[in-house]
């Protein structure tokens, strides 16, 4: 007899309460768990296998491009930290400082890297002499601090998160700048072909560029809550920092000059943004190419004497899937009640189920049901690793389309501020509206309304002539929004 | 023209200085660079593909035993850190402590993570309540943080490196002890099967085991200049945290009891080992297994127009080899004479070069030169893949052949504490000897000599009948060594 095991599912739908919603879901489906220092959490097994699939993706795209991954020193002394002076004070606020180490008080405080270009460009001063020396192409996965206070969120801000930083160096400003969009390329690659999150892409304004950047590209995301999502960055670095550091090499002309820096990131913040835009009121909803599990199966009997033919057949069929390298589970633990597994793995996300019983064994026969859609068919055995495919593929193909409808709702082009105020009221999401690049009225819209520019587009519209906010000459069209 | 190119190579003998000559090949190979805090380091490319290759084959030797990768918190609350009393002693001296965020001073100091048994004890005690959630089988990759003050040296000895720690959490005391031992055959796989760094295996003693641990089990190194050097631990760490974190559960006879942990380690120390016991006169050689690059191909010519077709058969040999997958760099840069590229690569530790000259191409044959041996051989293009295969497995296997001799003839059996000191001062290595198993004498040989007990082997031995120090009848004979 199976015996009676306590299941929670989430129990507040999406649509009503967005923000409990995603905790639940988070907690829930053990995605993660809340540390006891302020803002931290565990990233647990079935995120960071996620985080695992997104890190060969990219290595693989930035490796093929010639880059190498190293790895940094987390502590930076405060003096070097200091160099680059609008970077420092960028970052500061949110700096977690080491003072001691056993009873001894530090000579120099150690603030833990709140991002790497200045511990970087540290060693770039010592490594780089000559133009054969260029370009450095470098990454590193590692964990970054920054003490945050106010409206932590698991995935999507915390005290502590993991990262790729990559930090380059080149000999020209042309090679900087095809660098940046080249790595932009790859992270709208990462979201929309991986992760099934649909993206804009654009540069961010003087307001919003990273502190010390020439200039900051970004993909950004828009939530289920018409909040736009910042999921990744590629700056232009100019020589903002080979200046201050020193950064110079011999070029074949035989004259010193400095070296062009670009850096650029994603962060664990990635899982996050798939929990939000997937999920649904029974939890997680995971895009097959990057889910851990792709595929569940289930084993069906309720009397003793069906087990071990269903579980037999269970194998055999993990075994013919298994030829085609899909990730899959077989779920024979005892203690469980095959509808308690439906609804787990449910919550989980994982994307295809196969449930397996007695019936089905006679038939030859499996039962396919998707996790997008519920969707359930009876596949015939000799069918299995082309259904499967198919369904895969499909999930992965709905969850995008579905992301981008959605998106592309969420865009409403507006040309007056009654308007623009109206629609963030009613129902937030990007407000596509002439700009006249002031810095005053891109602060008054953020001081009155909360909005801040998102992008800027590469290439420029010519929709509107007038700033939505001055009246005065357009500069840009740019999409404003409600950001996390 | 090729234009003169400085080349500095290793300037010491490493029979002549070992210490000089490590600290040269770590640094002239671009294995690590001195990072502005004492005692930390950048972990460079060259040696950073070397960890990623020791994760591959980690990860792929834990999951396939059914665990999986997580990542917890870097900062651990002070009261956390001290629930267990003898691990809290043993940390807290090398312990770096964050006092500040910003500019606020925190309520409670936090700990960088010398070691994760605390934080992690505190999620299982959240996560842990039924013999349904046993076992737990957790691994994180991560940065670890104990602050050295003397003696640090690269990637032996630093305040900052890389490691994995699993974490695992059982039902019973048997599983418990398995898990250790599993794990411990790991990393005696990993270090003789890939870094060909043989090791002898046993427990450590009281005085040596980790904090808190209720024994610990070990892997243990010789190096060159005689000195043992611990390369990997798995500790049962029996109830020791679990009844302090108060980590119970429900068993199946629905009594509540404690869960029994493990927890086991290997570092980028790792690296240090290889560099050190494979290296020579000319630089690094890294055994194939676990060499970013296995194969670097250097086109010959000296005039222009040899340049094409030299470097067209180079293509096309690294596309022949390819199909094996080898991991190949064809150095077709300019500015630099081949000779420099040979001295280059062979700092370097590549192990097998492949020269491809215009008179090669005649004869349909490229030069093959074996970095372990320095031997070269002429090999027709029709048996390219096989002579490589074949190279890469001898040096590979000639590597290990050579460390295992050199550490069988590193032991040395002693019956007499004179003789002991004497070998000691001489040559160094083991010493095999009669313990009596007392703590006094272990401490008064520490004290006397320096050398420490560095494995008890897990077979009792009966070589000797009485104490090497105090002359009382044998508990265990033991091996001591003098130790980084």
């Amino acid at each position: 007899m199976v015996e009676e095991v306590k299941q929670e599912g989430i129990t507040v739908k999406k649509s009503e309460d967005f923000s409990e919603w995603y905790t639940q879901v988070v907690l829930k489906s053990d995605l993660a768990d809340y540390g006891p220092v302020q803002g931290t959490i565990a990233i647990r097994e079935n995120a960071f296998e996620i985080w695992e699939k997104i890190q060969e993706v990219f290595n693989k795209m930035i490796k093929d491009a010639g880059h190498r991954n190293a790895y940094f020193p987390l502590q930076i002394p405060e003096s070097l930290l200091k160099k680059e002076a609008e970077h420092f004070e960028g970052f500061v606020p949110e700096v977690f400082w080491v003072t001691h180490s056993g009873d001894n008080k530090l000579g120099e405080r150690l603030a833990l890297r709140p991002t790497s270009e200045t511990i970087i460009n540290y060693f770039f001063s010592k490594w780089i002499r000559s133009w054969r020396d260029l370009p450095i192409l470098l990454n590193q996965w590692c964990n970054i601090l920054r003490a945050e206070i106010k409206s932590t969120k698991p995935f999507i801000r915390n005290s502590e998160f993991l990262w790729q930083e990559g930090h380059t160096a080149h000999a020209t400003e042309n090679e900087a700048e095809k660098e940046v969009m080249m790595i932009l390329n790859f992270y709208k690659k990462i979201a929309e072909d991986y992760l099934a999150v649909p993206v804009l892409v654009g540069k961010k304004s003087e307001r919003e560029k990273f502190a010390g950047a020439k200039y900051t590209t970004t993909i950004e995301g828009m939530m289920p809550d018409g909040k736009a999502l910042q999921l990744g960055t590629s700056h232009n670095l100019g020589q903002n920092f080979s200046k201050p550091f020193d950064i110079k090499f011999v070029d074949k002309d035989k004259k010193e000059k400095n070296v062009w820096t670009t850096s650029w990131g994603v962060s664990t913040r990635l899982i996050g943004a798939v929990v939000m835009t997937h999920g649904d009121d029974k939890g997680l909803v995971l895009p097959p190419k990057i889910a851990p599990h792709q595929i569940v199966i289930v084993p069906i009997y309720y009397k003793e004497n069906e087990r071990k033919v269903v579980l037999a057949k269970c194998s055999k069929v993990k075994e013919e899937l298994s030829k085609k390298s899909f990730r899959i589970f077989v779920d024979d633990r005892g203690g469980y009640t095959p509808g308690w597994k439906f609804n787990e793995w449910e919550m989980r996300g994982v994307p295809l189920r196969i449930e397996i019983g007695p019936k089905d064994i006679k038939k030859k026969q499996v039962v396919m049901v998707r996790r997008d859609t519920s969707k359930k068919t009876f596949i015939s055995d000799i069918s299995l690793i082309k259904k499967a495919e198919e369904i895969l593929n499909s999930i992965q193909k709905n969850l995008f389309v579905k992301a981008k409808k959605f998106l592309q709702e969420k865009i409403t082009a507006v040309n007056d501020y009654g308007e623009f105020k109206k629609i963030l009221e009613k129902k937030n999401g990007f407000i596509k509206a002439g700009w006249c690049g002031d810095n005053h009225c891109e602060e008054q819209i953020k001081i009155e309304t909360g909005a801040t520019i998102r992008i800027i587009p590469m290439k420029k519209e010519k929709m509107f002539s007038k700033c939505v906010y001055c009246g005065k000459p357009v500069k840009d069209v740019v999409y404003f929004a409600r950001a996390y």
